[in-house]
């Protein structure tokens, strides 16, 4: 896949591409281990030092990785990665080990960075984990500062999506439950 | 407005209510004073018992109600609603006493609550706070295990989302800066 369309995102500005609430595809390695789960449970927690909030299951691999590693990345999939999200938010690597190439993953990393990316997606912030024993035992509730940020420029560019100029393909997710996802719509401006 | 399409949601299916990422509404009351805010960074937690997050800042006043009462309500405001969400993220209470009447906000409540919700609104989630100092000092993070959920049935019935079937202007929000909100948009199914 090419990543010619991929351009930086001021870490100021990372919080706008989770603002839309998308679902979420959370990947983290820890030596050659490495992991991609799908997540509907992230959000941007604060804009400067840039930080968010994942919810991660105790019994996924990822939250292992990312213990393991103090490191993820929360990416957007987009509609033409519809069925590689489901699949990614199904199967889990502890009982198929063959996860990622069976959900046609393909993973790719930024400079200096060691978490990794997943190709195809439309945005992508690599985060530091803040650990918080209580949050992530009590709760479930992981926090990282966002250390890296990127985008699509197809559709986000300029610190701002622009969905309606792009493929349908590109629009980003919005997990419901049982496999029904909606796309993000229309733009829309308050006039007052 | 009429509340005759009001209806409630089982607590355990109140996360899908939010799991597609909207902007939301946040109200509380503490004595006579109340309060309606927007805010983008709002958040499932948990499914059972159902629990949310919300990032409420210092300098709010719905967060002030929100730590007297120890209670408060997360509503899903709709397209109708773009123009008095904008203005409800953008005026302080603490600047403008009468905020909610300049917005044009109309509260009610249920049975045995005192938290209000805001009429128009198509879900609502009545949370009570559970208490973390070291989130909402550290993080202005606010965790609620919710009492109550009901949604607009034109919209959301049978625990599920229909807003293809349902006027656009009962589609969901979400923001992104500056005025600028999608509309949640077409409705998409994993086949794998």
């Amino acid at each position: 896949m090419s990543q010619s369309y991929i351009a930086p995102v001021e870490l100021e500005k990372a919080y706008r591409l989770l603002n839309h609430g998308p679902t979420v595809l959370v990947s983290a390695q820890h030596g050659d281990d490495r992991n991609v789960m799908a997540a509907a449970w992230a959000c941007a927690l604060e804009f400067k030092p840039a930080k968010v909030t994942v919810v991660l299951d105790k019994s996924t691999k990822t939250r292992q990785l990312v213990e393991q590693s103090g490191y993820f990345t929360l990416q957007v999939p987009c509609y033409a990665q519809l069925n590689m999200t489901k699949q990614l938010g199904t199967i889990s690597k502890l009982d198929d080990p063959q996860k990622l190439e069976h959900c046609g993953v393909e993973l790719f990393y930024q400079k200096d960075l060691t978490s990794p990316l997943v190709s195809g997606c439309i945005a992508w912030l690599v985060c530091k984990l803040i650990p918080e024993p209580h949050n992530q035992s009590a709760h479930d509730l992981f926090i990282g500062s966002v250390v890296g940020a990127w985008a699509d420029s197809r559709v986000f560019r300029d610190g701002h999506w622009h969905f309606q100029d792009a493929p349908k393909e590109l629009r980003s997710l919005h997990y419901i439950a049982g496999g029904t996802f909606y796309l993000i719509g229309e733009e829309v401006k308050a006039d007052l």
